[in-house]
């Protein structure tokens, strides 16, 4: 079960103005679950993004790209679950461009305002008349009001939907970001590595835009895994429907941008947690923080050595404090110039390991104490420099197994 | 259970002249298993070896290093089990060497021609009294005829004893191979990735030796990986007694080099698969052969992506021709000008993948078929080079994570 992840509140979801959702159940994969979401943007909305950086990146990501370099302004986002139209060559990018081809009739816009998205099954033909017949029973169930039923529609093994909300005061104006994601294996950085979907009412510039959701992306998505395995389909779209009444943000220096972007920075983390939180058959969240390193780069590698390795997360699982495995996971890093003598190790504020070897002050109980608890921060001390890296991981179960041993049974 | 990997038989191990084991139960971690062995070596016998290149090395691998460079001529090996005196400090340090200077009091030698080994939990101190007080009962075992015996006192979570013996005739004499090795968990390369000892009669210049156990490495231990995680501690280690009555070979470029060279890397090559094929909770032996790319780094690269990712390694496990976690690894294995479209997939002889998609060819039931053998191969054609690499890997199952969440239980 999710660990201290609870169930979205309806009432809980802000509308943000301008942005319209409509989901149903097109019946691509499976029955009786909403598995198409569109979402629809107002005239003058501006959508950025980041995507999955795998070579084998999926035909949607291919169209999506394409249309969002047009600036033809984009109308609508169109989902779905069960397929995600990846390793299907070029009849996968013609599907795509179907998907949007039918969407845009509906509204009556070019197919270049539409921006497809899939997720699921990889290397099998798009359903694409299933999608194209369930497209108006999104049409019709369009309101301001779904981001409950949208974050619902685009789960796959996910066991909890994940959907938050934060508003913002700038200049006596208050802003929304709403924000719904999906995970839940396949989760690592190279960017965006799920789906992800978060919407404000503020008017952003088209670069400042970019910018914002690509910050937003490094300080929460780029800092989860829960596999090692990065996905062909991922991607967080950051959309400004520009509906609440302030004027365009343009300066990224100004107090305006600094608000916005925590704000969704924030919505970003939140969401990207939930993923973490989620992850397929986690027991345990566990924080990674590796700080006193001389570059975030180092930071972050050494974080993923340990928050990717098999072996640690199952001893996490097992609550075995079996820490030497974490300092293997570190000297495997492959920072060559590495001084193991001069790093200390900390289970929540257990000291561990210091001096290349197991703390003196340092006693299994206090160890076992803390791998009991179901939130755990690994800190790891460099001691070379002044920078710092955080991420989040989940511990590895037989559960992990039994879910991707039978994904697609 | 082990795939298709039969435990050694005694009579087929054949002695190497000039070397001699003697194994015994010195109680280390658990009774009733011999989990200490001494490999006595012949005066002037030579030894070359690889080592972790983990940072966080073992102590062991640090005394080991220290003595080879001494060049004393070593005269025995110890290797103990259950106790890896990996983070350990200082007084790991202190304890390889209290090791090595007990075995070196009972055969009269120095301190620096012993080489210690320890494999087994990281992070506790090593119980060096009990080792000490095991080393006369090694002694009193002490025969050519124990590799049978020696290998089964290296194991730790392997199931099947690891040992092959191999004979060569270079200019009417008869050459011996016999090695041994340990698995199971934590192996993957960036070297030797877990304990092994291969020993030959013939004669071998120092340099050559060295030459012969690296390249040997580079074909086997290093082309194999189970969870990617690589031990603190691993080391392949290549003894030459000199005792077959052959001239010591002191050219790289002469015949009897290579028929030895192959003879070695034959027999690094099946401990390396048979560790793979005992791999923890293994239930399917992969073979990863990735052709045609510009140099054989890339097609490591890309071998070790798929071997390493546990969403192939789980539909491995399922029997589920899910192919495209091969697609989606193959794009995330950091080759940036990676055409798709022009790679070509196959599972044995079944194309699978083409033109950046399922082959028009390909249907579920031939990708079924060969899913429920168990044993596989992937080849990945790259078509923009000619070079080439094999790996090999087992599937990630149930029991992976069980062995490792109740490895120190």
């Amino acid at each position: 079960m999710p660990v201290n992840l609870t169930p979205p509140v309806a009432a809980q979801l802000l509308p943000v103005a301008g942005v319209f959702l409509g989901a149903t159940e097109a019946h691509i994969r499976y029955e009786n679950r909403k598995d198409l979401l569109v979402m629809q943007l107002c005239e003058g909305a501006r959508v950025a993004g980041v995507f999955t950086q795998n070579r084998f990146c999926a035909a949607p990501v291919v169209v999506a790209r394409e249309h969002l370099a047009q600036r033809d302004g984009i109308r609508a986002l169109v989902v779905n679950t069960g397929n995600a139209n990846a390793g299907t060559g070029e009849q996968g990018i013609q599907d795509a461009r179907t998907t949007c081809r039918a969407l845009a009739g509906l509204l009556d816009c070019k197919e270049t305002q539409i921006l497809p998205f899939s997720t699921g099954v990889i290397m099998e033909p798009l359903p694409v008349e299933r999608i194209a017949a369930g497209l108006p029973g999104c049409m019709a169930k369009m309101g301001a009001d779904n981001w409950f039923d949208a974050a619902h529609a685009i789960m796959t093994t996910d066991i909890v939907a994940k959907a938050v909300s934060r508003q913002v005061t700038v200049n006596d104006v208050t802003l929304t970001v709403t924000g719904i994601a999906k995970g839940s294996g396949m989760i690592h950085p190279n960017m965006a590595t799920m789906l992800g979907y978060i919407a404000t009412d503020a008017a952003v510039s088209q670069p400042l835009l970019q910018r914002m959701v690509t910050e937003a992306a490094n300080r929460s998505f780029n800092c989860i895994t829960v596999d090692g395995d990065t996905s062909t389909n991922d991607a967080l779209m950051l959309i400004a429907s520009g509906q609440a009444g302030l004027p365009e943000i343009t300066d990224a220096c100004s107090a305006e941008f600094a608000v916005l972007q925590a704000a969704v920075s924030e919505v970003a983390i939140w969401l990207a947690q939930a993923i973490v939180r989620d992850g397929e058959g986690a027991t345990k969240f566990i924080t990674v923080r590796v700080e006193g390193g001389r570059d975030e780069a180092e930071c972050k590698q050494i974080g993923y050595a340990i928050a990717r390795s098999p072996l640690v997360k199952t001893a996490f699982f097992a609550s075995d404090p079996n820490l030497g495995r974490i300092l293997a996971a570190i000297g495997y890093a492959g920072i060559d110039d590495l001084d193991v003598g001069a790093i200390k190790l900390y289970l929540d504020e257990v000291l561990v390991a210091e001096h290349g070897g197991r703390a003196a002050s340092y006693r299994e109980e206090d160890g076992q104490r803390v791998m009991r608890q179901n939130e755990i921060t690994i800190c790891v001390a460099l001691d070379r420099g002044a920078s710092r890296a955080t991420l989040w991981t989940c511990d590895f179960s037989y559960d992990y197994v039994k879910i991707n041993a039978s994904y697609r049974s």
